[in-house]
């Protein structure tokens, strides 16, 4: 790392046109990913950072999904208190409650599931945190930053003990808690509450909707971050919540971009860094390039629900492979359940997809999608329209949004027919509206002066460079909710008012009755 | 420019790969202006643009004062119905203000000179409206694009009637127009108001006056831009403000930097290029060289008050002389009065400074300045620590950040004595924290990801290109003030509460009561 020191004995000016240009070599990283998806989009930029010469230092939990070692970064693995049954329990009750009737995965089901996770997450954490050895061991080797994803606890409770600035890598937070603790304003008139399903521009009972909808967050917020906040006031300062340690946050790396999200403000430390995740494609293997390239004209249709449900219910499964036998396309699907006999010679079957790279094929037509975020931006990198079956989470509002800008459809899982499933391919396929306003989000989306990649590594490396990012730090974060809202200072302005008011209507009050006395006794005199 | 035709011949993907890579060539973009300082950091995007190709025409009034016609890009000439000497009278009136004593140079002295010359402007774009052969020449150009600085009224609203997409360019609009048209969140609580010498951290009685002066804002807002309301009115559409006309701004330019302004929120189509005006540096010419160089440890000063104030009134200069005396420091003093007879040896004076060229010579140390921010932002470039004489508009301001930041010294040009002009000088000089400071404040500003000249360069193509940002727009511009602030709903929200409230009292009322009368009933029978 560079000091002042050095600057003099180089020389000012050759100092600041070296400074923007050269990257800092060396920096020390400690990572602290959230499992699952979540890893996914991290991982290119952990890549990327270790590329670029630093030490990365990666922390995975003994017991985990989709996070793995390798050669282009360090791992340390730590034991938890919970077992690979128990986690892999956790998600296997979420895999098949989104197959149930609507009913039953609703919004209280996916509270209670997510807060199941978070509750094994936060008992990881506390094993982590006991770990002396470990910890002693982190400690010494003087972190210059710690990059985590605040969707769980232990990365930014780490970094606090570690006295070291933090970078956030992130979609979103459950109840926008992201938004609240960096104190991003978001108006519930026009920016859409998370499940409203309503766009920007909401009529009278929507906004009613939006805004009930943003005192239930607020009560959301308590119910799913209390353990949370149990952790940070064990281990970090009593009564500090977890929102007032995120929002200690120097830089904020946000899965944003205004072809997929909806335009809303931003602070200073938020950087954009949405469709990360599709930024490099690999050739295809030579028997799927033959496959899909042997769709001709027709072209190929790409159909996952994603990585934490690659399979499906067998009476679901029959009317997606009978829509598929009706059509020209190829299928290529990441099934891993039992196929029925007679699979029709038009679809593939497979275990995992290179997804990307086969929506970056220029005959892919349409992608089947849960509506994930990483697979919704890579459709968008790639121009190519979409059907959605949002299962939880964000997915719902993912589709709510694309089906509003006209590049998807919107279909349900649980009563998908065959005709449904025919209907909204052959619609993609043949109005070519769809394709074409994905070609426009495609453009302006690509379309930007840097990277999202070198763009989060510029800023983990500024945030390292000059120990944070004090100056993008708003003093917002120093008031309570009564005097951001300048409540006590307009109570305090009626006051006054009212006093005057009351002064001056006293004053007119006795002059007027002064006046009356003194006439009515010169009267009497008469 | 590209179109979707052309995507098909080229295939889908190599264009999308070169889209975001190579730049539009041949846009045609007209430029409308505002004189004066304005005009020193927007030529350098109108310069960078012709020469990456773009075909730049610049509106020029016949009586300006900064701009002029250039090789790289082409200028229309129109003629107005006020003379140079009117202009030139409406700046003298403000050369001669902001030396008398303090009291006249107050809000209202400096409203009435703003309104004075945007009503000059406003006349000078009735005329070119009224020119009718070239407003047709114009129309028949077919622009693809007005780059404009919404200081004034024409450009915004040449776009309007040209139906062509317009960007932007500018530090901030007179009481905060740009941020409100914006639909930018500005929370009193934490974002200082103009002139209220406030810094974020506010105490009690700091807030309220800011929340006093936004009061007193939203009423000089109606008074500042009654002409150019008028001018909208008459010449677009009936009932139209100018804040409503600039709210279709597609992408704002702002020389913005939290190294300079205080952090704040912001919205998605702002682009900060706070700097842009200190990208490049000249080499001095061989004379000024010697004589900087002769200056050996203790380096020079470079004093000036701007490019509107190249004079001061004798016995203030006088005091400056008799200081610049004393100090082993060279002096570069941008004067045009008539100097004393026994100039000391290590003041030159000059006509005209090369700025910027001479902050960045590593001899410089201090520079005392007005405080314009194009100044401050070369301070800040070059690391180069300040006194500031703050004379009127934004000067104030920048002074206070700049002192606040510790890396100024402020003093009041009206009653600046030799001794007060020694000591602000020898702090600087011998106390190292101002420049330590300043070299801090310098590394963050140059540490970004991308030039701000090029940044601008990139989203006023991108306008060009995409035709606009909508996608960028926030749904905000919908609302009315009530709207916005969701006090329908909220009402109504309440109205319900109470109305649910008194049913249920009532119920209560009338079950107590009818259960009531029927006891009596009970006893009155038993």
């Amino acid at each position: 790392m560079r000091t002042i020191e050095r600057l003099t004995s180089l020389g000012l000016l050759a100092w600041f046109c070296c400074l923007s240009a050269e990257p800092v070599q060396g920096g020390k990283i400690l990572v602290m990913p959230v499992d699952g998806s979540h890893w996914l989009s991290m991982k290119i930029l952990v890549k990327e950072l270790s590329l670029r010469g630093h030490e990365v230092v990666v922390l995975v939990p003994e017991s985990s999904l989709l996070i793995q070692s390798s050669d282009t970064y360090r791992t340390e693995v730590f034991t938890v208190s919970y077992s690979q049954q128990e986690l892999d329990g956790n998600f296997n009750e979420l895999r098949k409650g989104i197959f149930n009737p609507p009913s039953s995965i609703g919004l209280l089901f996916e509270v209670q599931l997510l807060l199941n996770f978070t509750d094994l997450q936060v008992r990881g954490c506390e094993s982590l945190l006991h770990n002396e050895a470990l910890m002693s061991r982190l400690r010494a080797e003087g972190f210059h930053l710690v990059l985590t994803d605040p969707f769980l606890p232990c990365g930014p409770v780490l970094a606090r003990l570690f006295s070291v600035p933090v970078v956030y890598f992130l979609q979103t937070l459950p109840c926008g808690l992201d938004l609240k603790a960096n104190q991003c304003p978001t108006p519930p008139s026009y920016v859409p509450q998370f499940s409203s399903g309503n766009s920007p521009d909401m009529n009278f009972p929507q906004r009613v909707k939006n805004v009930l909808l943003s005192f239930v967050e607020s009560y959301l917020c308590k119910l799913i971050y209390a353990n949370f906040d149990n952790l940070v006031g064990k281990y970090l300062e009593d009564g500090m919540t977890y929102k007032e340690l995120i929002s200690h946050g120097d830089i904020w790396l946000v899965r944003y971009d205004f072809t997929f999200e909806w335009p809303r403000p931003l602070m200073p430390n938020m950087v954009l860094i949405g469709g990360i995740n599709c930024a490099k494609n690999a050739p295809l293997p030579a028997d799927l390039e033959e496959f899909v390239d042997g769709s001709g004209d027709d072209g190929f249709i790409i159909f996952t629900l994603g990585s934490m449900v690659p399979n499906m219910p067998e009476e679901i499964a029959k009317q997606f492979f009978d829509a598929f036998r009706q059509i020209p396309q190829k299928v290529l699907w990441r099934y891993t359940g039992v196929p029925p006999k007679d699979i029709p010679k038009n679809i593939r079957l497979m275990k995992w997809l290179p997804q990307n790279d086969l929506l970056a094929h220029p005959k892919a037509k349409i992608f089947l999608t849960h509506g994930g975020s990483h697979g919704v931006y890579e459709c968008i990198c790639n121009a190519v329209p979409m059907v959605m079956f949002p299962l939880f989470g964000d997915q719902e509002d993912n589709a709510h949004r694309m089906v509003a800008r006209g590049v998807a459809e919107k279909l349900s899982i649980h009563d998908v027919t065959t005709e449904a499933l025919l209907t909204a391919i052959k619609r993609i396929i043949h109005d070519k509206s769809y394709k074409q306003k994905m070609v426009q989000l495609s453009q302006i989306h690509l379309d930007r002066p840097l990277q999202p990649l070198d763009l989060a590594v510029f800023w983990t490396e500024f945030v390292m460079k000059h120990k944070g990012a004090a100056h993008l730090r708003v003093a917002a974060h120093d008031l309570n909710w009564i005097q951001y809202h300048s409540l006590d200072v307009l109570g305090f302005l009626a006051l006054v008012l009212i006093t005057v008011l009351v002064l001056t209507l006293k004053c007119c009050w006795f002059c007027t009755r002064s006046c009356f006395r003194k006439r009515t006794e010169k009267r009497k005199s008469q």
